[in-house]
């Protein structure tokens, strides 16, 4: 069913000091095709910008700003009320910034995934993700964003006809509504259920949820998580797993010219 | 001496509910030929600087980046001991928000301003000043940077080439040094002073120090503070004086472009 | 119906070089008898607290802590969503600031009165409402906790018999359920119809709803706004209502004393 | 010559989804005598504060309030130039917090260690010294401070007959001035190693510096810090060290206690 898949990770998510994951990030930078960067208000910091967007580049990854909820505490899984118009604003801000780090290391800003509750605030929010591809239209033009197939955020994106990717989570499990079921603890997932799982979606087109059915997913590109207990390991999985079932890992913007 | 001057105030420093300064925004922006947007480090949030930009963009006022030291409690009047590597990358992150929200208005960044105690450590530190000339050049080019004379920052511009403006405070002291005299509380000057002062400044090229005496003193923009107290007045005044005495108000491109 | 009454008011909600309110802290404080300090998370720092704490104790007036969400941009007037668990952590950690300033004042901490959207959750959320409830009851026994008469907070607390006082909102529209209506911008109340309003509830008991209605009221305390428009004429105008209707401003502690 | 000895460790310096150190709280927890508990600024947030300042009561732990720079992301590593009066003021805010923490759990707060940039300022300026010791009679009075022997604030605890604790770095290399070598960034010391250099230290209350010397160090408890790589086997070498020398490991309270 998918000849091409791009593999997204979440990169950058430690802040000063601290660092989230195991794995060095050149060992994830060399397995995946798209980076969604911590832009600095869920996690990141300027410092660790300029060196994994520098990564990004060395090792021909898509750049993606990856802006969350103003919440360093929460790391950006609490949801905060606020007007669409002031979440948008963050978004802007945390986009701009990472796409000014690309503009240093000469690599173009190929996508945008908000982060954690506000990704699922917008898959929820009709009004958010609405103006969200408004201020993308005017601010990116062609710049992909990223989303789940069961979200307002690709219902009016395919709508406005925004260059828009659907995701298909590795490490998460699945509800029979095709949301991907949040949780702040993540266990130790076995990497080659993990891997098997994807590529039965890329050659079915389906996944077994959580009640034990199975449902139709679509989606461009695989994401798994840096902070995901084996990442490492996991991403290897996919990445053998998937090559070795004759499907090429792609970056975002290559998958999406190709299904067209 | 100068028959063409910019005229430039920081804009857009308060932060969430705060506001900084008494004057409304829009009567500040009707006075000013270039306007340096908080960033969010020492000031201003997403909100704030959506809504700046865009007066930026309808007054036609030239638009900079006004990056701090990270520090909101200290206003980024605080020195902070560290790396200029680190410095820059704070200043890349900045500059890309805000020239993010220039997209978005339709405004493209005219120059970059640092703030605070970071203006004044590039002013005496070669290596940062080396290294933010070095990353502006290569991720923005063009884009005008801000500066005192009697700094390391307008030395090393020169030398280098790269495009600079030099500033002429408007409403703080010098001293001998051709330095201004840092203050973390300003009273509320005369008007009238200050734009004689201006005045002044620019038909003869010279200002008096606190010291008592007169020293010369090259530049390209007059700089007033929006939260120096009556500032209103204070860029009124300068505005009705140099236009009064032949010398127009020009945006700091316009000028830079006019003094080759 | 009232002989004595609480006049309490939020205090010290700037935050770095940022003021919040037109009135000097030394005015208000002339005419409460209670003051929520704010306590660095939606406003307030180490600095603003030391000096209106001091205040406080100058003024005799008595010292509250004002814990608000973690949420500087937003003034804590965003709902977060997290455990009851977690913003109890929150709150421990803002009152035993301001209780550390008051020992430094020779104050000892009178109330908690949460702040904002908070004061709001924990009115409507009856696990966080006995958490709070739980979690004073341990680390400060006496202290009394401010609340609405329509919340879980006051029916929790009057359950558990810990002590509580309710409060009158002399710049809030009520609403038919005696909830405060929410708003995040106010506008410019005339102190007289305010003070009237007050003396009204204090005789009668009653207020008038923004449905029209008539509603009875409970309360020990009654709360203005300091950045309300015009907060200091309010502030007078309810001072010399209530003393001129032959009723005592006086703590919250004397208050609840004076009610046994 | 030390008969008893304090052992303490920086505790609690994660944030949010961040930990910082390998080891679990609870192994370093068993091993120490006194805990240095990150209290906002530089790191730890309300809920790793609860959780470790419980787990200092449950092991019998000395409970200390580990104040440091308002800078998460340079981890309070970084020099901010500001006055001594703002600097105690933070460090009373960040204090009263962990106390507050400590009265939820039914443990009192022993000793107040700045942290990191804070501690190394404070040892070299006398004004900031006397102002913290100043503070700390006021809000603290019994409450050990804890620093260098080669520090003004040695000097003037002495001075005031403030109750005062010297320290000896485990982890850390020392000059012929008796200060540390401060470092950003620390190697992988060797456990046997560092037990060795403790146990010389309290036999013969000697070191032997960078430069190849030996010097007389003065001190009552042993640092060593729980980001320190190894830091779980290097607790456990000094604490087997100094047990088989006949050396009591004992809270710095009782230390102080013992060498009266």
């Amino acid at each position: 069913m998918h000849d091409f898949v791009d593999l997204n990770c979440d990169m950058g998510e430690g802040f000063g000091q601290w660092v989230l994951g195991e794995a060095p990030d050149e060992d994830i930078m060399s397995l995946i095709s798209s980076a969604n960067i911590a832009a600095g208000f869920h996690a990141g910091d300027p410092n660790s910008m300029d060196r994994v967007i520098k990564l990004a580049h060395d090792y021909g990854v898509g750049l993606g700003a990856h802006p969350g909820y103003r919440d360093l505490q929460g790391f950006g899984r609490r949801y905060i009320k606020t007007s669409a118009e002031e979440l948008v604003n963050d978004i802007v801000y945390q986009v701009g910034a990472i796409r000014e780090f690309g503009r240093r290391h000469g690599i173009s800003l190929q996508h945008v995934k908000p982060h954690g509750a506000l990704y699922m605030e917008a898959a929820a929010n009709e009004e958010l993700s609405k103006m969200i591809i408004d201020m993308l239209s005017k601010t990116c033009g062609d710049v992909i964003l990223f989303c789940m197939e069961a979200s307002k955020t690709y219902q009016i994106a395919k709508q406005s006809g925004y260059p828009v990717v659907r995701e298909f989570y590795a490490d998460r499990d699945y509800d029979n509504n095709g949301s991907i079921v949040f949780k702040r603890q993540v266990g130790r997932p076995d990497p080659k259920a993990v891997a098997e799982k994807c590529i039965k979606a890329c050659e079915t087109g389906t996944v077994t949820t959580v009640e034990g059915d199975e449902i139709e997913i679509g989606f461009e590109s695989i994401c798994f998580h840096s902070d995901t207990p084996g990442a490492l390991e996991i991403g290897r999985a996919i990445r053998e797993g998937l090559t070795g079932a004759g499907i090429t890992i792609a970056s975002a913007a290559t998958v999406l010219e190709q299904s067209k």
